[in-house]
């Protein structure tokens, strides 16, 4: 299929972090196009930021709902092929589900929704449509990060012991105006939903483990603050397997610093963002092992995720892109009337709803003390 | 100006690496479209790359002299806005002559020319064609490497004594077929000319410093090999400054490993692109700093080319998408009969020829036996 | 006072990894000397040992009963002026008690005893005594962890509101014979005890914070080992801030990498053995610094505790004789009859009591399932 | 042999920086006792040194002179075994000669004379007396290092191609008064005699390579200087190899920051003093491999010279020490009247003429202006 595939945006408008960066990884392998938006929940917002991008003033929208609307209405080919959301985690289901009902692929920022439920029934919701559902964990885009399932997969690390997931960083440590504090947008936890979902994904996606059961902490540091911005958890999975997790959003001068270590009998694994082009492998009884992304003895998967020479170092945008990647060939293929293919390698929104079960245990033993608590699904 | 810059391609066909590192830079940021392309030195791989890339296969020609003359009759808007070329060295000069004497803007990747004497023709040529030329050092995108260039500029490490600048890599161990080994295709030098040329520039970017006479010595590891495959060198700089200089293509397991510390009376500060976001400032009687990308604390000009927040790494792609960033905006000016604008960074044609005296005065000294050579111009 | 200390040793014969470095760590300044011991629970071992060490046969001992009372008998000057204990951790407490009885001064190594009553009957002992009891708690002997408490103590930090303490190493991956892992000799816990301890030590050494209560988990991963060989820890201090402590002796790969952060709503530090001379503190708007060993620019405790310029690396061995340098000014004031001098800076009786009150204490959370319990004193 | 052996040493008063090293490194290992000394120049200044070390006052002499005739007059087992002189280069000659006239064995500091006839000199000295001389270039102690040799021994890196050695340190940026930068009392060299030996002997020690020719530019930066401060060199080695070798003692911020990079056919290596317990092996088709000290699968070499469990860092005093381990093993044998034992690994009359004709080759090279020079020997 030759043509580039038409995207549309719902949020993303001008100031926002994270619609700008959908939107260099949809751009970056030249296969994609912005083509619509409702970019702002402010219309004159949404028109403004339409302009900035030099979009078709036509399908610039006020909202939401008239996108979808206008949009069913174009022609095959000429309408969006699948529509990509970034708004605050509140507006994530309504604006999901009337573009799947109108017959949409999506692509959908994290966490997936405001609460478990909704994330239910936006499972059925994708199931029933037929259509491509894609959740941007984009941290398991890393050609590493693939690179150590891969290991796993494989059995190098033998049987799987420990997993310790951290995502530290610093900028809550103050007072801030953003939705992400606000439990009218965010949901039931601020630090947990936005970074300790990522965490869990990645756990969840290096090792294949499933969490059995949870007992977490959570600290509100910042007076004033209604939802937690520091948390910690031990984790006990399903087969014997213990973890630690933690995400805060008040370690001062830690930048996104998320990072992974996986143990098992036989060897262990690290991978850390600040370093995204390495994956150490450690043994009890060997030399620690360097693999480095863009080399001829990494995995099959690997180097298909991987643009560039080894040493010219690739990083987050290029991750992110290559969940663009996959999503594509998986709405290349239902625009064709194909099957879908059985590689295509996105979170999916059975991801979104482990996270959004991940979220609901977590805030559900905090607020009972810490107590062991069964992971919800 | 909110239509996108329309691109054009000589080189860069199926299996070319350098060109779709170029096009993933140009797309990146969503405001350069590729429109036409010569693609290859083969009439069948241009038009089957052209079909790859989605290209209008009108507009896929077979030869770059075919291109530059139907390019040339389409009207402005339509025409290709500047040609990026990404052949062998020894096409560059007869591609950007043709294509500036036909009134196009030219992004030319290094090094510039096959030898001097073209370089300064070249320079002549794009003086007096009044069009951009920009040239794809790419590594003087990086971010932090402008910080780097900003605390000199501002006296931060004080006097400047020495600069040490490496570029090792290991590919060229075995013998391999490449046009870079060629001396028809390459030029005078191989080593020297395709990444001793970035460790120049890079030196001469960040520090401004200008060498005054070298002393080279070049080897050539593997049998059959016409061109050396490594090369040391001792710098003498205008002012008083030392350096050692250094690229070799037979260091083992060295994956593109650029990189470079800068000695003050003040201060002195590395920048390694292995770890890209990261710039290390030493002193002698204060605890090191580690500078990083997209933090509060950094120069105007490193916030200017930094996409995303801490933590979240750039790499080579943005760094070279950063190069067409400022080339498209001084090709916009252009195209729109605007002076360009005088804070433009890139890298130009007088960097162009900096580069290739930097070759004709290594392959000098070193064929008269590491003699003290002064640095032609 | 110029002639050396005399040092008896109870433990530390062929074989024992930690004796030698007691051994090592009290010679390296050339202010104490070897002179007796009971070197091993076998009377023939001990003696051969002895032998090893070129130790006068007369003051090789066969157990420490003997020692006590031969040693008791010399004249003073000499007879030893300290006895050193290096056994397994359930002779700790009679071999301590009968020499300080017999008015010996005491080193010790940890955990300091079998359990939390000896412990507190030895805390009683010692203050009766008037004797000095040093405890090896070696990893705050390191010059930079010295520097990470004077910056919190100045205040660098700010409010203190997270601690994460981890020390995984993996040597008990597989079933081994040891005393650490026999509940006879080790105690109540095996990971907790023999590291874990020291993560909890070297977070009260550095922040001076108390831990309020905690919530543990325990796991014994090897089949047929009847202590724990991981955990996991929530910590709530007093005073509000939190932290995660965990050590691991089945975390393959990992060598004895204790390592800790500490977060402040100022500034953050980290501190890991595998790279000792430096400390890391991170800022939210500002460079992170690199504090690095033997420098001008560090504190006055930093810099007693250092012997080589910085950039000469030190290492295990001076931190933990940094411990017998502080120990031995004591004991030669006691010895001299004169007070103590109240800068000595090593690990007390009362760090001794703290952390087997923080065994005692993670055990009994465990046990019941991770409830937060209350720390014991 | 159970006695220890008894050490005096010429130089390293108060305030010495190396003779404090001299006699940690000696006594780590409790084998070696210091009980003489003439320790500086000035009578007074060496009993008052001899008082701080808590020397026997008889023992403790105004000059070298006097100690090495009194010395030769006590008996054996109670006059010294070997002499260790840690003067300033000018006076290590004359002060080796008498003491090995004398009969004493001598350990000496680097480099070895003032110059190159006096080291030829005292070479045939050692070679007639038949006694021990160690001469220490303390970085071949660090088992790293020794395991990067045994490697190349092994053929683990194939044939090798390039070495790049460096040295910088930052101390004198400084004008300061210390008899490094005094032609009278250094020698002819600054920098390159200083610490361009250092990285000399650790090349030649590892590679085994010998330098056949080789180019240099010397520089002096701080004015009023006398010697160079500053040193960088284009290397031949025999066999076709090819060398880069730098030393600084202008490089601001940089803390004896001695690190080596060897490159040959089929593996790569680099050690770095700043984090001497890694050895770090590159490949170009397989992953990095980190080999750390203290574990099993280490060489028999690496083993014999490490004192602790991995993980467990050793730094420069026990590399220092494995130096006066394998001169005291040597030692007690000389004493013993046995055959010194063929595996004893420390440096040697030999490796202190190699470096004094390094010193005076690059000398010679900078003087003529950079011409390439032949090694001297």
């Amino acid at each position: 299929m030759k043509r580039k595939l038409k995207m549309g945006m719902v949020g993303g408008g001008r100031d926002a972090f994270i619609g700008a960066v959908h939107r260099m990884a949809a751009w970056l392998d030249g296969k994609i196009e912005l083509v619509a938006g409702a970019l702002s929940s402010s219309a004159s917002k949404s028109k403004q930021s339409g302009e900035d991008l030099g979009l078709d003033p036509s399908r610039v929208y006020g909202d939401y709902q008239t996108m979808v609307a206008a949009e069913a209405k174009l022609p095959p080919g000429e309408r969006i092929d699948f529509v990509t959301i970034v708004t605050p985690n509140h507006a994530h289901f309504p604006v999901a589900k009337a573009f799947l009902e109108a017959g949409f692929n999506v692509v959908c920022d994290k966490p997936m929704t405001y609460n478990l439920d909704e994330a239910r029934e936006l499972r059925d919701l994708v199931k029933k449509s037929g259509k491509v559902f894609a959740l941007t964990h984009n941290y398991t885009g890393y050609p590493m990060v693939k690179e150590a399932r891969e290991m796993i997969r494989r059995g190098d690390l033998g049987k799987l012991l420990k997993v310790v997931a951290e995502y530290p960083q610093g900028w809550l440590i103050k007072p801030v105006d953003n939705w992400r504090t606000d439990p009218a947008r965010a949901g039931a936890a601020c630090c947990v939903g936005d970074i300790g979902t990522h965490a869990e994904n990645l756990g969840r996606y290096i090792t294949g483990l499933e969490i059995d059961e949870l007992c977490a902490d959570f600290t509100t540091f910042v007076s004033g603050r209604h939802l937690e911005d520091d948390a910690g958890m031990l984790l006990r999975y399903k087969g014997g397997a213990r973890g630690i997790l933690y995400a805060s959003q008040i370690s001062v001068g830690d930048e996104n610093n998320i990072n992974i270590r996986v143990y098992g009998t036989d060897a262990s694994l690290e991978w850390h963002q600040e370093h995204p082009n390495e994956l150490v492998v450690k043994y009890q009884e060997a030399p620690r092992k360097i693999f480095r992304r863009g080399n001829a003895y990494l995995s099959d998967v690997a180097k298909r995720f991987t643009r560039l020479p080894g040493g010219h170092p690739e990083a987050f945008i290029e991750a992110f892109a290559n969940i663009y990647v996959e999503a594509a060939r998986a709405i290349e293929a239902e625009v064709a009337g194909q099957p879908i293919p059985k590689d295509c390698d996105f979170p999916t929104v059975d991801d979104g709803v482990a996270g959004m079960a991940f979220i609901a245990t977590a805030v559900e033993s905090a607020r009972k003390g810490s107590v062991w608590t069964k992971m919800k699904s």
